[in-house]
């Protein structure tokens, strides 16, 4: 058992088993790198730079199992990529015949990139099909509890009431705005081909005429968009992943801050739909999927920082930043696509109380609506006086545990105005529902 | 002078002195809420909701110049934003007839991120302009130097001849990203206004009947765009921000980081167009626009980090999540602002010795065209014995000082061979050209 | 006012008027570099490298006001650095005679390290005092509450009972963790003194023989550290200044996060003395205090990752890594040195309400003491049989709503047992209150 | 081959292979849960709680390989950690007998935070040997070279010389100060045992009477320190840890950026011992392991900025904060570990070129040492006519290419002057040498 480097996720029950898990793992990441391999023979054979026999040769090559990722990432160190150690042994695979025609002009890097966008596109759809869960489960509960009354809190503390169907739509809302980011970067995601230093000298040494034509079939090949320039050290692509990712954990982060906070003991108006429970506490039902996704939302802008930060490098091909990018991209994409796979669960089976919701309203003793009584109020008595009246009852709430209503009813200035509407905190929530059915219309 | 707790830019040699020093300032911070408060009377004025003289009034009080920055500054430790002391002296400036009407209906929040969005709208169109002088000037080396040939380096090293065109080509393509990301995130950019808790409640008891129209007046008058949902916890204008910023602080580290090393004494390839000095050494020359570039690139990822940390922000409003974002904002503003105004310095003055790049392709004695030649001779001798007799040369040229071209010339097995061409590296750059051209297409 | 590019801490109420605040302004920073500079030109005249009248012209022209901030700002700009205009401002201002004794054999960064050195000493100081402030406080809540029972919570829900007198000594202990590191890096801190690149070149050639001798007597003069060699490259102080300020950061917001959650309206078992109030609701009592310091805490830890990214600095002086420290450490000094004001006034002030905590250790209808009922039925009734009633009655007492004292008491058997103290949470605080004396031991 | 998601370090040549490869494995993570387990039965029995028997199931249990990491991580997913699956398994592997024993009065956290301790510690002792052998290699290269002379770099330009032997105590410096950070954070590292919030209730309700004797008999058992409270959210370990290692990355890193920087094809005064080969390009030998280092060096501080966010972490236990430490603190024990060794190698295979260093000294044309002629000509020409005449001299290098030496002894003015000594670089070394001679002393 120790002597085993492998992991599989012991510490990351965030992502474990997400799919995410699948195609970001070092195995999904070999065979995308012989994916890119074969498809650049495949490119070269098209434009008549290489037998068609070595494009399948390659191919077939690729699709048995015979790699071996531990011996790769081992013999990885020499020259600091795993792409060397594969060219190895792909070449051999392939035999004496089509061997030279393996990786043939490329460079490592013209892999490694490739390699990691087609695991982008991989890891991204799933996320982006769990982005769509949730905001289908999120449209569903605004829709329900559009006038579900509850408190509106701000910087801890009762405000004046809202809606849970308000705030379940800004939570999608959140949401649509992370998939609509996201989408934006899977769909701009293209192949990395420039050879040594980007200037696809060597394909144009081994006949190339067109580079044009040359990317562009490769990138086509791929299913991957076609850059302009070679981009190894152009690394708009790693960066837009960055935001995207980092911007999709804070929005599930948001999602999951609220379901604890709303979840603890003494709030109890959403929980999850299967806490997690404890060994030693029978009673204890923990928001376990709230609790992984705030701790992505912890680490993802950390981790994008790091990306963000490699988009300063040297040269044609850099000392450093290039090498910093790989594991921070793999974590990143894993935690947000398990953090997305919570989520769809999260949001899917969201317990929501009603009754513990309209009974907070009261906590305050009616003080939730005191900005509305201050509104209506004072074209009655004066701002000055309005003010006044309402500090010296909202103290006598709290001193004589009575409510704000029966207390401005014993006020004999107040014993013609009908208070049964303007101290009553489901009567006072604005345009929550307006807005709800607004947020609503957006796809 | 010890006493003076205000600072002007001492540490800040990045930013002082940039519009972005100017459109950042407490002083317009402070304006930039005083129109925010501008704009709410005058949208409830035009609603009916307030006298057109109340609107009137607090234009012009908000006109003055009688806000002491300093003193809200420090009033707005008690509640914890600076709107509050600014609403209460607003509204004391405005008088007990108008007063009533300042800030009605709004929270601090409204106001202080409306006046953030038009900071950030005031910052970024200047730094709009920049990146675009610099696109400009890179796309002028980019044309000019379209051919002048470079040494292309990997992780430190000569790899393959490349041109200084496609280099310049490059940095303008990530400018040019950087651009379009921050354009679309400030075309973007909406005005805030929700109240307590996000529902508009206020508005409504004050008589508001259309929240829809309500706030698109207020943001019409903003020129800022109309948000569907409040957004004081969905933090999407903020987490873009510090996405588009934290790129262009890369991307223009990218060109600050090739300027450094390629401005290095023993490189000497380019240098700016002023260099700054010192007091002890009459030589020197300091490339101080790309160390002020590159040192505003390596802090701007976490900074960015801290902003999209906020989007896990709980509640109608959160306690700590929303006033960690506030210096970080300005900060990345301006450091970005200053790093533009400085790219664009740098870019227009940029020295290129095409004297000292054409030399230095033969400082490896010929073997940065290894990469041809085992193109070349592979067809010739057998993959492998061109590969043996390659890695013997190469080891001689080390050995012996002699170049590349010298000793193959030597070899009996190539004696029928030109090689002429294939050891020039000004011959080897493969589609440098015809991909500084596609870049240049893109405007 | 918009024409004032000032900043005074509009944006900052978490550290506006904080001893902070004064020691980290640009004008304070600038009285340090000029500190230095007298120290520098009294240790050469000690040595017998100047004439004691230069030392006292330095001496006297420092002292005066005459040096415009803003000016010298600007002027930064031109060689990347401050120190440079300030030399030719001071040179200036002691005439010619002893003008070139002004800076003599010191470069840039000998002077703007050792002022940096000085302000987190000047900063340190009070933030130390601040701590020790917090840490009585925390101590004298601690022996008082040792016996006030409340719920513990882990992962937002109740867990099982513990005191505030436990929470307090574990606050108090993550404070005294902060001190003491703090301590360590300041009374560490060295002063600069290195020459052009750090050989002490310049001093050698204006006659000083003995290097140990110079640095020593220049680090008495500032009351700093003589380092074993000059650091303009070797950024330890900046890193152990980071680490340190991260930490107590972190250690504050421990604190707030706690103060945060248990003042909430649903929860009320502490709060801030004096709430900070809002414009529009006569009813909030916000926990500003604990807002603020948790903004600090959110956002330290990255400007600490910037100041340990400058570790990784090429050269004798590198370009970038060392002015990207200049903004981040002030903003770091200034951000924790307000955390520590703000936990003075928090901690000395903060209300703790036992009755609420008693009242909520029932909320679970006593399922909070689960775990020592498992432990006490499990010898009686054996593992399995223990588990099974503990499930179902924990299942009862959400749907009948009665207690589990009540609901174990009906069961047969059970009937011999006397249930009143182990289902009594008041008895199940374990080793908190020995546990508390054990962590007050420490000073 | 794609359905594995298993990783074995792919991405990560880096720590591939290195110490702390095995040490922060998954497997290594089990075995440390394990050991925390055994230690907890050790203890209870040694106390008379437990049978011996019990602890010896439990010890021999633990000593086979039965269990299943990938199971065990995929069942963490409902309780949100690794531990309730691995006490379930144990349990179930001890046999109803002493199976109640097993995991007694622990929570969870007491034994992750136990196995991270000893993970721990066992991944910083080969990383603390690693250290050592680069601080002797550093030695030795310091003392060989303490005269080596060399050109001094500031702002990526010549400034003064200085030597080898300085930079190479520096660099060590900075590797005894990590040193140092490391080996006091991990003699302090603490054992965890606090039970389900911290106040050891469970252990009272077996039957423990002295919690003191309890963790002291388990940290005894553990080699671990005995913390005096519980910290479970008092994180201190957590981020000595994320300091120290941060540290120790920078420290790394400001070495290998040297080592990128000097052995660039222009300047190749040092060299790796073994450069990594390049599959296209047969002269190529990349720096790999400063590549390497400094990618580490790069990620190091983001990933210790989450670390010291998690300090901020709410109630007994939380919901996130703890979550979020785990891999970040495993990534940073392994790119750090992996880093040391890479230094290692670094350190003790540099290849120094004495002769390009040498050389070039004199690329400046003499104006390497302009700031001595400045010090030397002042009193003979005054201040103003020296400084003038070395202005223009300057001048007239760069546009004749001649020699500082050889323009001056052009000069009327200093033809009694005899200039041999001030224009050679080699002899302005400053205290370079005795710099360095102090550096070594410690140890």
């Amino acid at each position: 058992m120790t002597s085993d480097p492998s992991d599989t996720g012991l510490l990351a029950p965030g992502w474990v088993g997400a799919p995410a898990a699948d195609t970001t793992s070092d195995s999904a990441w070999l065979r995308a790198m012989l994916d890119a391999e074969v498809a650049l023979t495949r490119t070269l054979a098209s434009l008549g730079l290489a037998p068609s026999a070595a494009a399948a040769a390659v191919a077939e090559a690729a699709r048995t199992n015979r790699f071996d990722v531990r011996s790769i990432a081992r013999r990885a160190r020499a020259g600091g990529n795993p792409v060397i150690p594969l060219v190895a042994d792909l070449t051999e695979a392939v035999g004496a015949e089509h061997g030279p025609y393996v990786h043939r002009g490329a460079t490592s890097q013209d892999i490694l990139d490739t390699a990691t966008m087609l695991v982008a596109v991989r890891t991204l759809d799933p996320l982006l099909a769990d982005l769509e869960r949730i905001q289908t489960a999120l449209a569903r509960l605004a829709a329900r509890h559009r006038d579900t009354v509850m408190p509106g809190r701000t910087l801890t503390q009762h405000a004046v009431p809202t809606t849970f169907g308000l705030k379940a739509a800004g939570w999608r809302s959140l949401v649509l705005d992370a998939r609509d980011r996201v989408r934006t970067v899977r769909d701009g995601l293209p192949a990395q081909l420039g050879g040594a230093a980007g200037t696809l000298a060597a394909f144009t040494a081994y006949g190339a005429d067109d580079p044009r034509a040359l990317t562009a079939a490769y990138a086509q090949e791929l299913r991957l968009a076609d850059p302009v320039l070679p981009w190894h050290s152009l690394r708009t692509p790693i960066a837009d992943l960055a935001g995207g990712l980092a911007f999709t954990a804070g929005a599930l982060g948001k999602l999951a801050a609220d379901v604890l906070t709303l979840g603890r003991t003494e709030i109890a108006e959403v929980g999850e739909a299967a806490g997690g429970g404890s060994s030693a506490m029978p009673h204890k039902a923990n928001p376990v999927r709230a609790t992984l996704i705030t701790a992505a939302a912890r680490r993802a802008p950390q981790l994008a920082a790091t990306l963000y930060g490699s988009l300063a490098a040297e040269d044609e091909r850099p000392a450093g930043a290039w090498h910093a990018e790989w594991e921070p991209l793999r974590d990143l994409l894993r935690l947000v696509g398990g953090a997305a796979r919570d989520g769809a669960e999260l949001a899917d089976g969201l317990q929501v109380d009603e009754e513990s919701m309209r009974l907070h309203l009261f906590l305050t003793h009616g003080l939730i609506v005191s900005e509305r009584l201050a509104a209506e109020l004072t074209p009655l008595l004066g701002r000055a006086r309005a003010r006044e009246l309402l500090d010296e009852v909202a103290r006598r709430t709290r001193t004589e545990s009575r409510s704000l209503a029966e207390l401005l009813s014993d006020e004999a200035e107040l014993k013609d105005i009908d208070l049964a509407g303007p101290t009553d905190p489901a009567q006072y929530t604005g345009s929550a529902g307006s807005l709800t059915d607004r947020a609503l219309e957006r796809s």
